[in-house]
């Protein structure tokens, strides 16, 4: 089933997530076919018109290749009936999760393994109408997954260790970067962290200490090279010399405590919730900054620095 | 007094701030001079020790075009006297910072600029014993300046324009990356966001959601590489597509919210302040992590992401 085996793959969901996993899979693993479904009417149109964009060979010869491994399934059950991976990027609604799953076990093979995209609903509360909930979890992409390496595996309390396992190999055999929280949380680990430094970013913004554009720079130049090469724990670990993150806490600590608490103040004295005063000003500020970004060159860009870190 | 004019530039202090910007200085700027002092009285011979590891060049032959502009002061009055600029980096402690800076201001020419390199330490509280604090601010490095770009400038109130002007002129033309504050603020800006961050990975940590390694891991195959490339307000202004941060921000700001405050309900429950039992924790997953991390490795690799992003 796994890599360098041949695997069949359904991916539910034509959005963007779906597409550019679409093209993910079918890029790295030379041996799978896709099958994608959805409920809108131009589907194969549709896939046709854009899915070759995410697999980024402008010739058209060139992605007749992959494009011979992709199925248009005009039904969930052919979409799955054969499927070793279901993976389903639907609508970010409960309901939706809670009535696919169930027809997704319905039609696909006992040994299936099944995936969510989500980004906000974990596996516990997806699989509570399903008969067996120990083959479902989240495995939650960094925009767009084709490009990124990283995969957030998120196992429920009953997802089984084998279909965790399972789902780790093939990641790794695609040269992905799969990491497996140990927990369920709300948001799950990287837009946690994300959101984190962006509440900070709003409120440095609508105090007017730094301009939307002014902070992304100084972001570009700073955290974003060292983050790529250092998560923050390695960054402050070496930070701290011989002494690790030990010795960086007993130097930096009343630094970083000041600013823990000059944070909170700020937040609270700027009203920072999502939809407050502050938001339009910041929004204003992106829109005079970036119009409509580029992302074809972003995309370009990215992939030149995870070949510099050795990821790409 | 600016490149490609010759500038003479006088570091106090010798820490591996100082020897940083000292080695930045001598490589891009062919026409300046550098002199340093510190108290330490091995000044010469620890200079000439370690000065070159950071100038990068392992024949001694190549370092001598850079140490010949070098020079090593035995008095504050003989660093200075000549100096268009000033760079302090001494101890972060304000009772230093006020000391200094007079006895600066009567040897050093009077037109020259004043920087601190204090992570901290506003310019409004160092000059308080100066006859002139419109010549002085803070340009805060990202460590280490010679590898990374951005430079933190925060004048105080009372800095004068032409000061700031100045400033900014002389590190663009080295072809750094100055970012100018419009406000003093606790901490700057970029600690605020990097803190901001590392306090809701300690968080994570600490709730057992996420090892230190898994959650470097993720860091380094998502935030930071598309960090590198754009900062947070472009990533998630390119994330709302066509309506920008206005439409991320209606699509995605219920989960935004939703993070922000399960973060801060975690910080509270796991007592996330500095010295608190957390802490222990988590610096022990760092050592067994990570042991002494090769800062030479690290930044070797930060100079090919630099050169990916056009910063290098």
């Amino acid at each position: 089933m796994f890599p360098p085996e041949a695997t069949e793959i359904a991916i539910i969901g034509s959005g963007t997530i779906g597409l550019s996993f679409a093209s993910l899979h079918l890029l790295t693993h030379p041996l799978c076919t896709v099958s994608i479904f959805d409920t809108r009417p131009d589907l194969s149109s549709y896939v046709h018109k854009y899915l070759p964009g995410y697999l980024g060979r402008t010739a058209d010869a060139d992605n007749i290749k992959y494009l011979d491994r992709l199925v248009i399934a005009t039904t969930l059950k052919e979409a799955v009936e054969s499927a070793d991976i279901v993976q389903e990027q639907g609508p970010e609604a409960l309901e939706f999760k809670l009535s696919i799953w169930p027809q997704i076990e319905l039609y696909a093979p006992k040994t299936a393994l099944f995936w969510s995209s989500t980004s906000g609903i974990p596996a516990s509360k997806q699989t509570a109408r399903m008969r067996d909930p120990s083959r479902l979890l989240v495995v939650h992409p960094f925009n767009p997954p084709h490009i990124m390496p990283v995969l957030e595996l998120v196992p429920s309390p009953t997802t089984s260790q084998t279909v965790v396992d399972q789902t780790m190999s093939y990641w790794r055999a695609l040269g992905r970067s799969p990491v497996l929280l140990r927990k369920e949380c709300t948001g799950f680990v990287a837009n946690r962290l994300a959101f984190a430094l962006f509440r900070e970013a709003c409120s440095l913004v609508a105090q007017g200490v730094v301009s939307v554009e002014d902070l992304d720079e100084l972001v570009t130049t700073s955290m974003g090279p060292r983050w790529a090469v250092a998560g923050p724990f390695k960054a402050y670990h070496a930070g701290g010399g011989e002494g690790g993150l030990t010795s960086f806490m007993e130097k930096i600590g009343g630094t970083v405590q000041g600013c823990w608490e000059q944070a909170e103040e700020d937040v609270v004295a700027q009203g920072i919730v999502v939809g407050g005063k502050w938001q339009a000003k910041v929004c204003k500020q992106a829109d005079e900054a970036y119009g409509v970004v580029d992302t074809a060159e972003r995309d370009e860009k990215t992939k030149r620095v995870l070949r510099a870190i050795g990821r790409g």
